[in-house]
């Protein structure tokens, strides 16, 4: 009985995200979905891309939080681009619904790439699709080595994988080809970045990344 | 609908775990459920509890993760207790009904202190009761200070907050008398403890603040 309502919203979640796929896919839109712990760093990362994107490619941020509008507040302040809030209530994921209640309040003519935060979670992201392109997911240096263990979910549907806080090496016992070794094990496929926002360390990688992947969702318009 | 079958799931839950409880008590035992983010160091804080412990108190540990049996075995390695490895599969929290499969393991008779080290996460096990006596929340300086107002329904029902890895303070922008505010805010009654496993700094003062509470437990033993 509770197997077949959870997976009643699983479907509905699927459709309302197929058909935010299709209207990304129509507008050219690379959308991203950011998954992480609580203090992976996520706004920071993002805003670090989008000063580095500002008077390339028009930027907007989707921010998920249980409660508050800490991260809107920062993007607001940090790069001038649309952003906008979903505050959850109690649940620990976004959905594809709450995704198209944030997007409406943007230009999706005007926009190359939708960057949306999801809420802090290891866990239950990993199983809403909201229709992106992308998945990246971030994990620190503090957090240790051993989340792809314990978390594969996570990082089996994984696209990229941001090892943040890279600055910290110096200061955490973390070794990193055993961490990409085991993520490899689960998702052959997926990219390595190790980046830090103190130093700047590995941001042009990544963002060279990035604009490729913008420049290949816009040729595949429909 | 789907809000029912939630509301009878936790329901259900709350039952299972009154009569840990009530086992509990009846044993004179101090449960502690712990719960963080990813990576805050549960197991090394619990681990480091532990070693302070041997030869005072019995103590023995369940471990919940969604996968992998790495804190376990940790566990096992580092201290001479009895361990128990829960997996949830796909689930973000452990429940009433998985800590009573888990205690089954261990002769209660024999214990004096059960730590219970819950799925990573700063939201779904906020709502599940285990049956405990005390929650303890950690906190790593790394994932910053706005956890409190973000994940607000995790610190509200903490009896202790613990700041670990504070040997981390040089490097990172956190504001501990901010942090310690708002968490007085949702919850004034709560306990302070600022540890870092690297240096051993604060955990005198958790550990005799701890031996206090499973005093009180054994006295109010039924």
């Amino acid at each position: 009985m509770q197997v077949k309502v959870v997976k009643n919203v699983l479907s509905i979640n699927d459709s309302v995200a197929a058909e935010n796929a299709t209207l990304f896919k129509e507008k050219g839109i690379l959308a991203i979905n950011f998954m992480a712990s609580p203090g992976a760093g996520k706004t920071t990362f993002i805003l670090n891309t989008l000063s580095r994107l500002a008077g390339l490619l028009n930027s907007a941020v989707i921010e998920g939080d249980i409660a508050s509008s800490i991260d809107t507040d920062k993007i607001q302040k940090g790069a001038k681009v649309p952003a906008y809030q979903i505050n959850t209530g109690g649940s620990c994921h976004l959905d594809a619904n709450m995704v198209r209640q944030a997007y409406r309040h943007f230009n999706l003519d005007k926009t190359d790439v939708l960057f949306i935060e999801n809420v802090g979670n290891l866990v239950c992201p990993a199983s809403f699709k909201l229709g992106e392109q992308m998945r990246v997911v971030i994990s620190s240096v503090p957090e240790g080595d051993d989340k792809p263990q314990k978390y594969p979910y996570m990082f089996e549907s994984a696209d990229a994988v941001i090892i943040s806080k890279a600055d910290l090496f110096p200061y955490i016992n973390f070794n990193l080809e055993h961490f990409k070794q085991t993520i490899a094990g689960l998702n052959p496929k997926v990219r390595f970045f190790t980046v830090s926002a103190t130093t700047s360390e590995g941001f042009d990688d990544w963002v060279a990344y990035l604009i490729e992947q913008v420049k290949e969702a816009k040729e595949s318009k429909r």
